[in-house]
């Protein structure tokens, strides 16, 4: 059976995690930064070696495409990222853009016949680490975001997205956008940034689409006293009532559909003095449920929470939503039969976090494949996936592009 | 009955609380700012006026002494502060400053004959706001704190205390620091800071010392991951870990003597971003009482928290402690006996914030004198205390330092 070479697999993850090396094992390569032009740099260079042509859109992002045996057919794009955020690892995006590389290295080496045009992508500034937001250039390629609001963004440094994208050298013309004439179907292979495939020890995730999530604010007011001098029945403690707000929420949603996820990951004090009674805390509460009437639940939950506790008053706020993206189903299958084709375990699944692939799905047919990821890590220098993982989500890539173009 | 000049109070409040006027009622007057300097200059001019002659020792710290009919007797001193944080309120010890003003104004204009001198006196940086730590020339004068290691202390903006108090003009003689051989007692007038005076209708404060406190930071150690991509059984999050050890305190020292205030005013959380699981929290438990075995009490209890909480390690650490120190008793019966002699309804406590007293208590015989504070706030430029209750507080320690006069 067809597969990828494992050892030119090897070969990319190495090249590749030497730009931006944060010197433990992970990398810092922010978007447009001198490491992530290495990066395209490296890529470009591969391509070319491949007899590939490259070319950029008006926002960086850069399409290598191999011709089809047939003319005026639509391509298929294999796209990801290679920008990471501070100190991250060596697969998340970067992994997708090796993925489509390898593909089509695969596909030129191998003299494999094909009819429609193959196009490896890399996207500018899915991270938005330095300019956010995340998914900038897809969110503005599929309509999501007003292009002149995100050039005008700054970095913390006071450098605006549209002079990082003027330095880099890589703008073209806006007419080599994606877009749903000249694609008919866009791929993205990532990591799981999970657990869950590990844990079940499956080999490949098929994702079915991105999860629908709530994001709220919930505040508690209190009164800020002195901590000596303030008998506890004369206090109103605004900690006190969020750790109550928070044990009552947990309680209440744990109740909910065991696929529910949903996260405090922030949490404010004010003044947030040792010797000062807080008067006001606010967290964030974000929960992500593929069914839409399970975050709705989640909301009423929060609705009804109590409007007074520990004697402050509790409020809440929605911060954002997205609905659950669902992918094209004929890929998802096609995904699913390339998995069973070379032999390994899969699962099907729903992806927690976002992607380029979800804007880009609003837009033309898309779909992901999941590898695992190490003891669920990402976003952090230990994140890890093994050859073996990696090697083994190439070929469904490999075969799942074949399979679309036999379509 | 002596009493002091309500009016000329009123105009003290007045004349005072325009020394770094903030514009919403209260004042930012930092040590030895220039606005910080006006009210000493303002002292200095009202104490020359009435023939009492002003010094400063090597701290700054400033005696106002009128002398008594018998020569070679020690001093009797009211001090307090003039400094306050930024945004504080015009009575938090500048109302002690005034105090003794208005004390040796009465007994200047009266013609009180008395035996000892009687001194006015400002302590330097008790907020420690712009040069920690707080009570800082108290500490040095009480043999505390190094004076070295003080000066040293820089602000925000990089300038030194040392350099602060030369470009003061209002360094003195070291030989003219507080010391317990020329001086018989010190009082301190000073505002509650706290409801108990107001919510129990009672006009004066007796105090009889100031609660010892233990200081413990406490840390829930999780693992951070994906907000979207970590099924809830897969996870270790360190806030709802520390929402479960808060709880648990309060549960358990509730169940302890109800003078026992205790307090959590800061909790940071790592990495505090809405889309991860925090992996570390780490909150303050400031806890106060004037028994000693009350507070045993409170380390037992953090001692024997559960060790893991919500699949977290949880931890504990001593950052400080202070015993409770207590005043004199003698001086404590005379502002007692002062209180009843005026009329005043007055309640015996313990100050739950820290005081210049303290220190000056390890020295010398020391004792305080409370008056209410609105709503127990302080800190704040809502802080209020009424001219009727500045007043009544006025008159006690006026009968005080003439009663200890007769001893």
């Amino acid at each position: 059976m067809l597969t990828c070479n494992k050892d030119r697999v090897q070969n990319k993850i190495e090249t590749f995690s030497k730009f931006g090396d944060a010197g433990h094992g992970g990398i810092t390569r922010l978007s447009l930064s001198k490491e992530a032009l290495a990066a395209r740099a490296e890529f470009s260079k591969r391509m070319l070696a491949l007899g590939v042509k490259v070319v950029t859109d008006d926002l960086a992002n850069m399409y290598a495409t191999f011709p089809g045996t047939e003319a005026g057919l639509p391509r298929i794009v294999m796209a990801s990222h290679c920008d990471s955020v501070r100190n991250g690892g060596n697969y998340d995006g970067i992994l997708g853009v090796m993925t489509a590389m390898e593909v089509v290295e695969t596909i030129v080496t191998e003299k494999i016949s094909h009819r429609h045009p193959i196009t490896a992508m890399i996207w500018t500034n899915e991270e938005g680490s330095l300019y956010p937001p995340a998914m900038m250039c897809s969110g503005v390629v599929c309509g999501k975001f007003d292009k002149g609001k995100m050039l005008a963004t700054k970095s913390s440094e006071g450098k605006t997205f549209g002079q990082a994208l003027e330095q880099s050298g890589y703008i073209g013309d806006i007419s080599n956008r994606l877009n749903p004439k000249d694609y008919m179907a866009m791929l993205e292979l990532h990591i799981e940034q999970g657990p869950v495939l590990e844990a079940e020890k499956e080999q490949i995730g098929v994702v079915q689409g991105v999860v629908g999530m709530v994001n709220y604010r919930i505040r508690t007011y209190g009164q800020t006293d002195h901590a000596g001098t303030t008998p506890m029945k004369y206090r109103r403690d605004a900690l006190l009532a969020s750790s109550s707000a928070l044990k009552y929420l947990h309680e209440q949603l744990d109740k909910l559909d065991s696929n529910l996820v949903y996260t405090t990951g922030e949490i404010i004090c004010h003044p947030c003095v040792h010797t000062c009674i807080p008067d006001l805390v606010d967290f964030s509460l974000d929960a992500r449920h593929k069914d839409p009437k399970v975050i709705k639940q989640v909301v009423e939950i929060i609705k009804n929470m109590p409007k007074e506790l520990d004697k402050c008053e509790v409020k809440y706020e929605e911060a954002w939503a997205r609905n659950t993206i669902e992918f094209n189903e004929k890929l998802v299958g096609l995904v699913q039969e390339s998995a069973y084709k070379c032999g390994y375990t899969s699962k099907k699944m729903y992806s927690g976090a976002g992607h380029d692939a979800q804007f880009a799905a609003e837009m033309l047919p898309t779909t992901m494949i999941f590898v695992p990821s190490k003891d669920g890590h990402s976003h952090c220098e230990p994140e890890f996936t093994s050859l073996e993982d990696c090697y083994n989500g190439i070929n469904v890539a490999l075969h799942t592009v074949l399979a679309i173009d036999k379509k």
